[in-house]
């Protein structure tokens, strides 16, 4: 016997006919033995309708009133699964954030867990009832409801997992689990038993979207055991856990690519103390979200050259920006190239094993890819290419490091 | 400085449209001084899909799960009002049924205010502040959202001005005020400056459905003065009031009439004691609801022939379960007419004028219309007659009660 939280995302809850699919799952656990609470999502497309109705009254909205209105389509799939599940015989019930309650900070939209009130939640799951909990939301200690932010429902889940220290945690989605790299350009890509916490959240930092990065994080923070599985079919999926609990360790768990990149770079900036502060200050207070930065040696004219990434939507805004500050930053002049990829390898191997940067560069190298910028964290290596060799980066790296299945249908 | 609250109806809150003229009404009020508490319905149409999904969901449902999914709809509405307020420079609020809250008992789907906390409300809107409240809705002991039944949100409105001692209630709507009779039939129909609760009960009994009935015993228990009035238009409405309060009372406040009516007659029934409750007794059982009934006068031969009317949709039913209690209620036959009209007219006055009964049936004899049956309380006289002459006798009447407007426009 086992407590479990089982948590179904907006497209696993789309229609009734999911939500009974839906609601077959949780019985099957149920009817094992195990104490189930599970974790829904809004029926997908609700939420944008319910945001698009906030926008629509006002563009700058209270951010109060945008969480009470949003905050309902969770509480409408948490009562129609405990409806279902009660007609398949099971006993359910389903509680709102407020009801728990889920307690929060006050940053409405993007609040954070504060703590949660398991008591009367348990003694139902022990009696052999259900739980369904309404995911995204909480209340203030003001009494107002909050949301967690878009894909917040899978911290809702992680978080009651730690709570109730359940066993672990099953999140369904519409992919049946984590894999070596996107199977749309790599048809031999593998599906993954197990990664760790670090890794997934590398890969959900360079584009693999699967959970939601601060689930990751809580889960990594409390030790939750998490699982990442499809609701459509009955078939284990990628286990996220922590390093210690994985046998047989890969080098390398996998290859992400980000499209949405663009690159900047000031050619003779004033080589000073607080230049790059000058430079990124600015940026930061705009909202705009530098993610590689580089900065070469200086020339023997005290100037230096500074590239960085941002978001490619944000290039008009950054380059506006940058033209104000001008006269402050003393640059000769802007670089800028919208036509960048990033692809990064990811596995905490590469912390015991020397060459695997290496390995990257030569690969890259076969196949006449120029790397423009690295970037390198303890787990991760991270190029910048031109975008126009993204798939065939990502099928060289691949092979590079032994990730290809032997018996993928191609 | 009055303190009112105003009450809108879904057809009033549609889209965001709709939500911006209701704003813009609220805000005309409180820019003139008084303190505002609103109550909103669900956006129309979103009620009727929430319960779609919830009998989608499951034929038998947990009413209190319904109650959780049904009540959604309208905070949303509240959330967005509270938005549009804010963003035409306004202080707004949204308020749950579980916020404020407004305490119910547990009978969910059909739930009973049984008070509403009004303190931090009323500091509010003491400070300025539009109290936007989510109608139709509260939170039983048990932490349990409720729901009031459809049309509550007229309940909630008038429960919410008795408790916060409000000058008068608002009911804005897709009409402009209660008529003497249905302007469809008579255009020259007026509209009432003023009517009794009294009356609005007997109105709404026969198929004036302006207000939930509900709503007007609450607003005649708690003497709370309720206003009908367009959204759409700027011009007073009708006053629902104490009779009191009303200066010149008319004869007769209204022509009202209803055709989902049915009739049957059960032909020699043996007339012993306790035959009419072996009849009703079955039907209320199975929920069919029975409105005029008649006996006649005994025959000879010991039985008695009995006549009611029920809502025409029931007419197979309870043919069905007629023929089931044959034996049980020995009568010989049983005549049905689906195709009969309930007219009635109401109106306070007739309590101290005679020969008001008299001038209906001679004003149905004048244009050769024959009275099936007749049914009369206090301040209310009703006839059945063949559906084919309801019009004509609604002209006839409207006439014969001196209501005919001069001015209208035809």
């Amino acid at each position: 016997m086992a407590r479990i939280v089982m948590k179904f995302g907006g497209t696993s809850v789309a229609n009734l006919d999911r939500i009974r699919n839906v609601a077959r799952k949780v019985a099957a656990m149920l009817d094992a033995g195990h104490e189930i609470a599970v974790v829904v999502s809004a029926m997908s497309g609700e939420t944008d309708k319910l945001v698009g109705y906030v926008r629509e009254a006002a563009e700058l909205y209270d951010p109060r009133e945008y969480d009470a209105v949003v905050a309902t389509g969770e509480q409408v799939t948490s009562g129609l699964l405990a409806i279902v599940l009660q007609s398949m015989g099971r006993r359910a019930r389903s509680w709102s954030g407020w009801q728990l309650p889920i307690r929060t900070d006050d940053a409405h939209g993007a609040a954070r867990i504060l703590d949660i009130e398991t008591a009367p939640m348990l003694a139902a799951m022990a009696a052999g009832e259900v739980a369904v909990v309404a995911g995204f939301q909480g209340v203030s200690a003001q009494g107002r409801v909050t949301t967690l932010g878009r894909g917040g429902s899978d911290t809702s889940a992680v978080a009651l997992a730690a709570a109730l220290k359940a066993d672990w945690c099953d999140i369904y989605t519409d992919v049946d689990g984590v894999y070596t790299t996107d199977p749309r350009i790599v048809p031999r890509a593998r599906k993954l038993a197990q990664i760790t916490y670090e890794e997934m959240l590398e890969l959900a930092s360079v584009g693999a979207k699967v959970l939601q990065t601060r689930s990751v994080e809580m889960a990594m923070k409390h030790g939750v055991r998490v699982q990442v599985l499809s609701s459509f079919e009955d078939k284990p999926g990628t286990w996220v856990v922590d390093e210690d609990e994985i046998v047989e360790q890969e080098l390398i768990a996998g290859v992400a690519y980000a499209r949405n990149e663009a690159k900047i770079t000031l050619i003779n900036v004033a080589d000073r103390p607080g230049v790059v502060a000058a430079i990124f200050g600015p940026l930061a207070d705009a909202n705009l979200n530098v993610d590689m930065i580089v900065q070469n040696v200086s020339h023997d004219t005290g100037t230096t050259d500074v590239t960085f990434t941002i978001t490619r939507t944000d290039l008009p805004r950054t380059l506006d920006l940058l033209e104000r500050l001008r006269d402050t930053l003393r640059y000769e002049r802007v670089i800028s190239d919208a036509n960048v990829a990033k692809i990064s390898v990811v596995g905490v191997g590469m912390k015991s094993h020397a060459g695997v940067a290496q390995r990257m560069f030569k690969a890259l190298a076969d196949k006449g890819i120029n790397i423009q910028v690295i970037s390198t964290s303890e787990i991760k290596i991270s190029v910048l290419i031109a975008d126009d060799y993204t798939e065939l980066a990502v099928r060289a790296l691949h092979s590079a490091y032994g990730l290809d299945a032997l018996d993928a249908a191609e």
